[in-house]
Formats: C-alpha cells, structure tokens, sequence
C-alpha cells in the first residue's frame, strides 16, 4: 500500500467524533520573543495525552468483525501503549501491551487504566517485538506496530490536516510545520497533509540527541539504524531508525531533520510552563525546543506551525525539570 | 453607572485582537469521570495566564488622551497586577504596581517583564490601599481597581460571552457555570452575559473556605466583609468582600456559592496537571475541585461551563502539589 493524502482524509473520517479535535493555540508572549508567529497544535490535549490514540482508532477501526473478536497485541514505551488500549477499549477488544519496565509510571498505569494488560519486559536483556510476536501467535491476536504502518501514520497524518484547515481559518499559511520524530508515523503522516495543502511549506523534524537516526537517513538517502549509546530524557523518541513505511515520505518531504539535546529539551518544558502553561512531556517539547534554541530558524513575520505531541509525564520528572534540577 | 451585557459586548469589541480568545476544552476523560459533560474555558491560555488582562485593557483603553499621559497604579497579588502592567505597555502608559511582598516570585517577576515598576509592602502591616491612594495623589496617577468597576467587570464579562458562543457553535447549551469568585469581577460580567445569552444556565460562584464572603453576602442579602483568620492556597483569591458594583449583581444572578478547601485545590491541580494537561493555579482551579467533589453537582447528561482562571504558580509551589506534598 502506497500511502497518499486520501488515506489522512479517510482517517479523518474515521476518528471523527472519537479523538479530540485539539485546538491550535497561539501565544502572544513567543510570538513576541521570536519574533514570528507560532501555531501550535497542543496535541497533549488529545485523548491518552498525546496524539497515539489518532493512528490507534483509525488502525483498530478497520478490523474486520473476525479479527476484532481476538486479542489485540501492541509494543511501546507508552503512548502508543495509551492510544492503542483505549481505542481497543472503545471497539469493546481486549488488549496486551508490552513495555519496558522502565516506561514512565503514568503510562503504565494510564495503560492499565484504559483496561488493557501490561506485560513488563527488561528492555536490556529483552526483545519486545519477539516477545510480542510470540504472545501474537499463542493467542492468534493482532500486532499493531506504533508507526511502521500505513493506517498508524494516515491516522497521525490527521494533525497535521487540522491543522492546515485550522490556520486557514485564522487566514493563515504555514511557511514551516515542526513535529517530533521517533519511527515518523506522526511526521510522515503530517507531510501528506501538509505538502498535499500547502506545497510551498517546510517540514522539519526533531529528534533527541543521540538518536538522530532520520538525519543520518537523510544523508544516506537510505534508512540507517543507530546504535544508541545512552538514554535520552525524550523516552517517547528512542526509536532507532525511521520506519520502511515512513522513510520514503519523509524523504521526499522533509526540508531537514535538527537534534535537541536533553537541557534544550529542559528549557523548553520550562518555558511550556511558565508561559504558554501546557504540560509537555520530553518527546513532546523537542519541536519547541528547536524554535526556542534557533536551530530551525523562524524568519521575521514567518508562521510556523508547531506540534506539541504529548504531555505525560510523571510528576516526579516534572517538578525535577520546572525546578531547574535538569 | 448600571452594567449589562451591552457593556460586555463593548468591552468584547475593544480588546478583539487585543487579548486571545481562549479555547473551550473538552476532556473526554473528565466527561467519562462526571458522566456529563464539560466544557473548559481555559482562560490559563490568555495573555499574562489569567483574564485579568481583559478587564485591565477594556479599562485603560478608555482613558482620555489626557488621562494617558499620567501613570496608572494598580494593587494586586498577581494576575491583575500583570493584566494592568501589559495593558499600560501595550497603550504606551507608565504603570506602577503595588504588590504584597510574599505574591508568588512569577508574578512579581512577570509584571516587572511587562515593564511595571513594582513597589511591594508588607500585607500584615501596610494598607495597599492607603499606598496606591497616596501614590496616585502624588504622581496624579489613574488608579485602576481589581474589580470593584464597571469597565474592569466588563472586561472580564468577555469570558462568558466567548464560552457562550462557542458552546454554541458545538450545540451545546449550559445546564450550570462555574467560575473562581474574589470580589467578584470575573462572576459578575460572566453572569451579565450568560443570564443575557442563556437564561435558565445555574451559575455557581467557587471561592475558598475561610474566605467565603460571598457566600454570607448571599445569605445575608449584603455585603458582607470577612475578618480572615490564615491564608488560602488561592493567593488570587483572597478578598474580604465582594464589591460595590459586583455584588448586586451576583445576588440577582447566582445559583449560589460553594467554598473549596486547600486539599481539594491541590487534588485538582493535580488532575488537570495528570489528565488534562494543564497547568492552573490554586485561584484558578477551584472550579474544578468544585465538581471533582461533587460539591457542585452536575447530573447525568448535563453540560457544564467551567472557568479554569489562571495558571500563574511558581514552580517550587507546583512541584510540591505534583508531587503530593499539599
């Protein structure tokens, strides 16, 4: 399957009246600071808390009667974790999750509270995916991977529609669109939409320091697989190399990938804090952190779009950062 | 003068452009935890993170030409304080602002970002109002109260007239509304405009306990001034009394007034931190708390308007309340 725009508008048509169609907000005191004009679509506000839920419907949605009467079966640090166990909530399937057992608490118990079981796995001496295929075959379930899937990325693709229609609607055109990346389901999914609505905008992803995988890809013209030599405070971002279904679409769309390192991405929950007053997890924050840092670069009067993908994180985290302890 | 919901609309087509019109949020999580329906009207989104701006720039931007060469002085613990300070920016005014010494840091530090300049005092041993009426006198300064006008309670009017209109454009029309109450600004123009938009709405009025005058003027049928006996994890709303042009208002408009501990503020700081993802002050949550209780009920299938006022906290006060430690 070749994934077009058609396939973000039917996913939008699908999810329609079941994800929060989240509001883009606009803050005076960065527009100022930065001279420009941000946009910024607070998918924190989304169902789950993050924009997972989105690709999670729209994929659980079209099994068919057959399948939606066995297990669904899914691997993640978190958010797709959540957005997976209450779409399969809403269709009335059961579901497992896997996760590292070094996920962030409020996604695990967030996971369990959707109704889903959580099986922990050590994410050093074990491997998820095999895990989760094995638990897959035992139980005859359905494997629903968190971005390396067309119906996951066409469902993401719809943030990145309501946003274009939502700044049309403020009389407004994106000269560029900012979203993190992990696997690029969200960011591949955004591209379609945004390139099919408004060709002249530039796309730009953000990934953690140490995980720049995509930019790495990018030079290559080929997907590259990183091998990770330390943690990143963006837990919803340690993917290791973009995805086979997401890779040819972020290469042809995108204007370039930037890295943010971990105190960028500090300062910037700070400053989601203290001025827009959003809880933003790490992962979520990178594409702030890249417009607060100037490592994508907002020209005098430009508008920029800015996804705010996620807001879970745990408290313990939280108060560490606004304290300025990290 | 008389206020009604003709002074709101003017006050709405003078800060247009000027102050952001908030969105109305929705939760489904909340929703499903309430078995009704929410609507949140996150004025934590407006300029200065309170709508306090809205009352401060619908009065300032009436001043004459004369009126404008002098400087204005307001008292506040915060959020009026930095509402007046950016409103006197943005009109080329000189403002002096006379604070408490122990108003949280991020106010007095965000109304000197806006250019005030601050004079603090002692609460316990200094008059406010004795100050700012000698300062005034001195410098032949405009004094702009917190609440106790026409044109600021009109300002603030706006919020209700904003939730009103765009509950309407969802098809939903309020069973009951919720807003934090001090002297009574923001309940008092909310309450001219949604009695004068949606007539059988129930509007509550939600302060803190120990600081309930609103409730012993509503039962008394005057105003009544309260001798605090300790302060209230709502710095913002600490007043005495309601005011001379709020309180007739509220007498005729409200369902009445319920009274929110410093537990239950923090209870629900904590839920919109974890579920809502937002970052709201103890003054501006109380609303919150009020139907987390229950002590403002909503029944099966009804809609509720809900205030969410200000999301102005220091970080070390919200670590701690993240954290559980209040």
């Amino acid at each position: 399957m070749s994934l077009t725009f058609a396939d973000v508008e039917a996913a939008a048509a699908r999810i329609a009246g079941h994800a929060v169609v989240t509001p883009l907000i606009e803050s005076p005191a960065l527009n100022e600071r930065l001279g420009a004009r941000v946009l910024i679509k607070a998918e924190t506000l989304q169902r789950v808390g993050a924009f997972k839920f989105r690709g999670a419907y729209n994929r659980l949605v079209q099994l068919s009667p057959e399948e939606r009467r066995r297990r669904v079966v899914a691997f993640s640090s978190g958010n797709h974790a959540q957005g997976v166990a209450l779409a399969a909530r809403l269709l009335g399937m059961p579901a497992l999750i896997v996760m590292p057992s070094d996920a962030p608490a409020i996604k695990v118990a967030a996971t369990r509270g959707y109704g889903a079981e959580v099986r922990l796995y050590d994410r050093l001496t074990e491997s998820r995916e095999q895990i989760a295929a094995a638990i897959a075959a035992e139980r005859g379930a359905v494997v629903v991977p968190a971005f390396d899937d067309p119906h996951i990325a066409a469902g993401q693709g719809t943030v990145g529609l309501e946003m274009v229609r939502q700044a049309q609607a403020l009389g407004a055109t994106f000269d560029l669109v900012l979203a993190p990346v992990s696997g690029g389901g969200l960011l591949a999914g955004i591209s379609l939409a945004v390139k099919a609505l408004s060709p002249a905008t530039a796309i730009w992803g953000v990934e953690p320091a140490g995980f720049e995988d995509l930019r790495l890809s990018l030079e290559a013209g080929e997907r590259v697989t990183i091998k990770p030599t330390g943690r990143s405070l963006c837990d919803a971002l340690e993917s290791p190399a973009p995805g086979v279904v997401t890779f040819p679409i972020l290469k042809q769309a995108l204007a370039g990938a930037v890295a943010i390192t971990d105190p960028e991405v500090a300062e910037a929950m700070r400053y989601a804090f203290a001025t827009l007053k959003l809880v933003v997890e790490p992962g979520g924050a990178v594409g702030l952190a890249a417009l607060l840092t100037g490592k994508v670069k907002l020209n005098a009067g430009q508008t920029a779009g800015l996804v705010l993908s996620g807001g879970n994180v745990d408290p313990e985290l939280f108060a560490r950062v606004i304290n300025g302890e990290i």
